[in-house]
């Protein structure tokens, strides 16, 4: 994407930053420290990039006020308390959304009963089913497959190639990304003489506004009732959502987690990457979930859990901690048998525990 | 999708349950015991969820036989001692399966030498190559890419955006989800001087009668030889299955489980999500692996294995307790220690094991 | 697929193997031990499969020298000293690939400025956006959708259903199977008043020459900069590629892994499958990461790491054992106790620690 120019100090106004050196310096985007060119604003918010400073050609920083002494003195500069919050500011400026043209491309498929509101736009390939409603200004990409009796809120984007199955309700201003599947069937069998028969799998697959949801990632309809992704829940690349999950407003998960059958997460949680939680459990509103965890029992509001199993995060810090001194333990008690053994228990020495 | 009505009455002879309360009860749909309204059956088969009977608006209930004594006594209820196969003989008289018309879509791009079965339906823009036969009553989503001289069995049905590699073996009664690729190449390089070169991928995937994979799940072609997923087997949602694997029948495969190659999987097996196996080992018949377990030797046949790496279930459970309890050990070594370093042996007293 | 015939003599001088048996002895194709038929070539490279000599029908066998041995003395055979290579060599004779006729199928939709190199094929229902560059001989999927602005080098072949999005750079002699995202956004947010807003994902993701990309996989665009998959490498399915991430040249990523935003792997690594990575760090050149690993920290060039959170690969192996062998020490603690309070510490023995 090409950025727009921006001067320094329209930049130091866009974030309410400080402005250092020449006002006028005309920039054309923003770029890591290592990457960026004379014509770039580097951004540094990161103690860990600071060492990328000296090679750095970028021809001024968007830092933050605890980094910029790690900027030549005189560097071009606008210093920010919050780095991230700058950075949005500026980025959104230098690349202005675009107003992309409202048409239905004429090799849509359109079923029966099919109402569009206004500014839809609808792209090549895309096959929608009977009595979907798409909300005005929505988009719906390339190939995407939408089933019958659906519903798409206004101003909701599907990237290319997203699959809803039949009555999947997503809400306003909600993104999906590549090969989201919404609505997919629940993993539910019953074994009857040794063979699964399948549950029927009735229930609703519901988006809610201002949701996003990353490339392939899948979320499945309820077996009975919903499977709810709640208002402005953000999903990661390759999740798997199984029926009847909820998902609270505000919860962030990312990459490659699994939440399995009926298991409920409550608002504003966290789930780092590559976690997982087994079916039916209850993790609470602002609980966290450290990356690669798997978390096999209900999870209180506020906590924090690690591991495998998931245990609170610093008894799991502990326990990691002593599993790698298991070694030194065993000497310990190999010295102790040998000194009872050789009748000398004044060889041993007591020793104050590790931290 | 909108059920039909049905009676008490009627329910309770579906599932040759006990009915109590008034016959004609109408009823339509099933729903969780939160979700359901006055017009709908609640459903009880999981004592955690008995603490919602209390707020629950079902106008009847379908209950286990143990949990019953959890509802109001005069709640009208059809009781059963299965309540899973009950729910689904009802939940498949409330959605009756639709009759959907057999038609190719003009948009179908078929290749040379196709054989369609009677009763074929291809959804818009299916492109299919050449010398693949489509079995009778079989449903080829819109978008499925079909590669040539590819089988498709009867009444088999492709969901939206299916892709099959050249030479796919699909039997009969098969289901696959939306994103499902069947036949990719595997992950094989031979690196010369460094480079990795493609080791030809020139076995098949084949995908038995009665199977059904999750949305966006891959199984990988054979390198040499085919990969096999059984007769009966059904994989959840983005699960890796690689080049030769072979998936006995009437096994169960998780969300987000990873099977490396030429690992062989028994009949009647269990893994749970996130699970994972390393390459060329033999999972046995009826063998089970927990949750987020990675099997990294064989297994034998009706064993559970846990952890990482996984071990015997019981041995994991007691290896995770005493990880656990590893600061208490720690103290008591210190103990010992310090009671010998004093010269006073007598200020240890013995415990029991902790179990 | 169907091979071509080649003599036992033939696939000796292929690859410089050694021929025992009738030189004319003909042959269609290679297939594992246990499949093989007698006009097959059957395969014998591990250990693990000698069992399954005894009851193989291949015809003739290609054998890794070490293990000659075990086949019956008479059986016609091709020994090499290193089996995959030589598997290579065979197998690209017997399955030479077909010359595919370059055609834009009329169904393809094509932006505005698109520049199409000699004897590019595009199949059917491809979407491919303004200003788009495709490279000599190159094969874009039916229903592939290309950004606008994206640049596809010369023989890069993408299977069905790829999606690039805007600006994607994939070099030449890439291949991408089916279901790859290229260039979705990556998962950054920044939070304000309890919001999660959007961070402008403006970076590119880039795929240098000779990549190879499993089906399903994700790959992000740089949030700043670039995403990067380096030339050589080798990606397997269901593999996400955070934004920022940079892999060097030639490292190999095994099925499932996921690595997290803005870390750098480097030249000729190795990650297992279902490893992780979290965001920010360093993985050296060389390194490897074992299967279903979680890597926390920095590792060195070289290195091979081990476990969750993963440590040096001997360090690990040795907790390990040591969790395993956990009961014992309790016991052992148990036992020193008891004899000190009973007062005879004469009643411990000495012993070795366990290795």
């Amino acid at each position: 994407m090409r950025p727009v120019t921006l001067s320094l100090a329209e930049i130091a106004a866009l974030c309410g930053g400080r402005l250092v050196g020449p006002p006028d310096l005309a920039l054309r985007g923003m770029a890591p420290l290592d990457e960026a060119g004379p014509e770039q604003l580097g951004f540094l918010a990161l103690r860990r990039y600071v060492r990328m400073v000296e090679g750095s050609r970028a021809g001024a920083y968007l830092v933050s006020a605890e980094l910029e002494e790690h900027l030549p003195h005189d560097a071009p500069r606008v210093v920010v308390d919050e780095a991230y919050p700058a950075m949005r500011a500026v980025l959104e400026r230098f690349f202005p959304s675009v107003e992309e043209s409202a048409v239905v491309h004429p090799s849509a498929v359109l079923g029966r009963r099919v109402r569009l509101g206004r500014g839809v736009r609808i792209d090549p390939y895309a096959v929608i089913g009977d009595d979907v409603v798409v909300g005005e200004g929505a988009v719906v990409g390339a190939h995407c497959v939408i089933g019958s009796g659906s519903s798409i809120g206004t101003r909701t984007r599907l990237h290319p190639h997203v699959v809803a199955y039949e009555g999947a309700v997503i809400g306003s201003d909600v993104v999906l990304h590549a090969g989201v599947r919404i609505g997919s069937d629940g993993f539910g069998y019953t074994t009857v003489d040794g063979e699964h028969r399948k549950m029927p799998q009735v229930g609703r697959a519901v988006v809610e506004d201002g949701a996003e949801i990353g490339a392939n990632t899948t979320v499945d309809r309820g077996s009975l009732g919903d499977t709810v992704v709640g208002r402005g829940v953000k999903i990661d690349n390759l999740v798997q959502i199984a029926h009847n999950v909820r998902v609270g407003a505000g919860t962030l998960i990312a990459a490659l987690v699994g939440i399995a059958g009926s298991t409920r997460i409550g608002r504003r949680a966290w789930l780092g990457g590559r976690a997982s939680a087994v079916n039916h459990l209850d993790i609470g509103d602002d609980a966290r979930v450290t990356f690669g965890s798997t978390v096999t029992r209900d999870v209180d509001p506020g906590d924090t859990v690690s591991g495998y199993p998931a245990r609170p995060h610093r008894e799991h810090l502990r326990a990691q901690a002593l599993v790698g001194r298991l070694p030194k333990l065993l000497e310990r008690v190999e010295r102790l048998e040998a000194a009872l053994a050789a009748g000398r228990p004044g060889d041993v020495t007591a020793r104050s525990a590790p931290r």
